[in-house]
């Protein structure tokens, strides 16, 4: 499996072989989450709702269906989301006198309610988050994780007194999310999306574009100033403190599920397979004896040992005593990207050590048995580490500075990711499109970058250092 | 709010004020799980996957969209539940080329991929399991939690060698349902529905009855076996140790958990309110201070001390620094169900102390600071065993043994279950449904009941003891 020369096929191999997903479910755009990936969801979801519930976000769960008609009370939203939702018209052998939809996201599901529960100045601010699959029928060609029909998010939404409760909002959601994408080691731009691409309905949007092997960057999430646009729609009203009845500001965030998951795979893996961070590895540790002739026994026994051992140290860990030779386990566990593989040969069984082997670079040291626990937990630091600045490198590697239009076109037929000055005109951005096939996903908002050039296409004055890339 | 005067009315004022679910979702038969109730449902989750997982199962995602070819592989399958299943027929302004369905229960989403992932014995058993929602168009009355049309669940599936294991399964299923079930406190009937009652596409089925304080039987839980049905219709084969190809034998069952937080609710509670298992409880520990004059400030430090204490012992602690009054906290968190409140007063400021009150009968008791963690510990435990306890001895008071037709017509008129004895023939059946307003829910299977009499309708050789009584 090589990664850099097919990517396409890598990855869909990958998400079988490693069992994360199966996409031959008779459905298009509709896949099984199998074993490892259900899992590794798991964990990604566990990480991002710790840290929501230490922001004050409260868990709910909305229904998938909502009603034609308050998904039209947004005009904005209805635009961007009809031409892509599904619509349940029938129930049994009776068609429905009102139909709905399954959510495309739930501003429609939950702001009803909001309307309802928000009466005062004290019930705000409102937070709160749920993690769903959501339905979106996508014309373009589906990709199992990047592109689905049914795909798995986490969604928050919140509801504030003022413009600045929600900036401030926009801020925190921003800081959790790179957090957690940090912590898996992901490298990213966070931008804001210029205000023709900005989220159906919203007053500005900024998004995280990790980059993929393919040169398509991927939005792992999204994060939405909404301002008034939806309470004025849902009429969600508070009485402030003296007294007066005001349009609450609100703020939406979702995190793509699915879409970290491939980004994991793409950005940290390798021709072995997956290399999973420990956090969300759902097998953190394997352990595989390597029997040796007249020692099988002692062998078998020794490596029970350094297995209770590493368990009882609360690492998840497996022992693999199947028929397979240890060159076999290897191969099966590295594809699995597990972080940690502990060898345990005739020789760690003289010197009561063990053999640790890390799955970023296969390197191998040997530790005393008594501190492989310790050694294991500095070894999942190092990973994490590596793993981050890897893709730090990377990142910087496929980011091309692009001063004229041809050399936009070369660093897009090369997979790389274009930085250019752009006067802010929609015109200059659709030739942008048209030339290179890539698209302006927009300016950075972590840090500050004047324009040292003209607009790449027109010439005039730049308003922005902006990204161009293609997307999936 | 009086539980045993005006069911119905107690358990939907509950279900609002306590923040369980709004039923004032703009969709019939669908609703919105607040804080409180997502926060349950999901520590009953944990409960339940971490003992799917500790037996062999794990965890798998599939969609929730079903094609309607496979959907109507299996013939008994698509007669149960034809008639209430919503249908997607359209996406964007586009229909559909082939309509899908929304999952009622997942037979037909997974078993089309088990026939592509099973090939030989060594892949045997396989045991997965989802917490999804699913949805049912019931045309029946919608009842909150009860009766839904979307509702959540945990579904788990088999596939076996051979009957004898599918049989073992069963045990197991009924096993790990029990436990946590008992875990909860609640108390029930398992039951072997009649056949006229199994699941469509069971060889037979077992279910959960629990009681109900309306008499109503709420089923919390089913086990199915089904035999060779679906592995015939979906082609699911192995080829077995001496290389012969075989049908699967398959089992599947259902924990339903809103009807388990349902149960929670209406087992437990009482007129204050919610009474929730620690294990469950969103908030375990509420301090509460108690202010006196000219120790506000040595009460409200005192108070931190303790909420400290008792935080870092492990268990989910909130206090409680509102400007209400100590009574109406009091109130508050025992609508909330809280199992433990620990009241900080002058006299436990002096004593170095604190007073603990439990939630089930509202009992104090004080105890040095130092030895709080222990005392709520093991509080804990009393409550668990006072809850089992007067679950048991409810169901028992509403069981009633009917001999004749008229006892069984009053028993279902004043809130009973009855226990019957009962020839075995769908006319008789049928007859005492029409008679007494009650259904035969099955007979027991975790005891062997031998019938001490006659048929209670047709007078002849009785087969069973079976357990009549209305449900949900």
């Amino acid at each position: 499996m090589k990664k850099y020369e097919n990517f396409s096929k890598w990855f869909d191999d990958l998400l079988l072989n490693a069992e994360i997903m199966d996409n031959r479910y008779p459905i298009k755009g509709f896949a099984v989450y199998k074993e490892w990936g259900a899992k590794i969801a798991r964990k990604i979801i566990e990480m991002l709702e710790k840290k929501l519930e230490e922001t004050g976000h409260v868990p709910m769960f909305f229904p998938v269906a909502i009603s034609e008609e308050t998904f039209k009370k947004e005009a904005e939203h209805i635009k961007g989301f009809t031409s892509e939702v599904f619509w349940i018209t029938h129930a049994g052998d009776r068609k429905l006198k009102k139909r709905m939809l399954l959510r495309p996201t739930s501003e429609t599901a939950m702001y009803p309610m909001f309307s309802q529960w928000i009466r005062s100045h004290a019930d705000l601010p409102l937070k709160i988050f749920q993690s769903v699959f959501v339905y979106r029928y996508e014309t373009k060609a589906t990709r199992p994780l990047l592109r689905m029909r049914e795909f798995l998010w986490n969604e928050a939404h919140t509801a504030h007194r003022s413009w600045e409760e929600a900036e401030e909002q926009v801020k925190e959601a921003i800081g959790i999310y790179d957090e957690v994408f940090k912590n898996l080691g992901l490298s990213y731009y966070i931008l804001r999306r210029p205000d023709f691409d900005k989220f159906a309905g919203a007053d500005y949007s900024i998004a995280f574009d990790a980059w993929n092997p393919d040169g398509r960057v991927n939005q792992i999430g999204t994060v939405h100033n909404l301002g008034e646009n939806f309470s004025r729609a849902f009429n969600i009203t508070y009485e402030d403190i003296g007294g007066m009845q005001r349009y609450v500001v609100q703020t939406c965030y979702g995190f793509g599920i699915s879409r970290v998951i491939a980004a994991i795979i793409a950005q940290h893996g390798d021709d072995h397979g997956l290399v999973l961070p420990p956090e969300i590895a759902p097998v953190q540790v394997v352990v595989i004896p390597i029997p040796y002739k007249n020692l099988e026994d002692e062998i078998e026994k020794y490596s029970r040992r350094v297995y209770e051992k590493i368990v009882s140290a609360g690492f998840r860990t497996r022992i693999d005593e199947t028929d397979r030779t240890p060159g076999e386990k290897y191969y099966y566990w590295e594809m699995f990207g597990v972080p940690i593989r502990v060898e345990v040969g005739p020789r760690d069984l003289k010197e009561n050590q063990v053999t640790i082997c890390e799955r970023v670079n296969l390197e191998r040291r040997t530790v005393p048995l008594e501190e492989a626990p310790r050694a294991i937990m500095e070894e999942f630091r190092k990973i994490e580490k590596k793993l981050r600045e890897r893709s730090i490198s990377t990142l910087k590697e496929m980011t091309i500075n692009a001063r004229d239009i041809e050399a936009l076109k070369e660093a897009i037929k090369s997979k790389k990711i274009a930085r250019v000055c752009w006067c802010g005109k929609i015109e200059c951005a659709e030739r942008i499109r048209e030339e290179s096939g890539g698209e302006i996903r927009g300016y950075r908002v972590d840090i500050e970058e004047n324009p040292e050039y003209t607009c790449i296409i027109c010439g005039k004055k730049a308003e922005k250092v902006v990204y161009v890339a293609k997307a999936y």
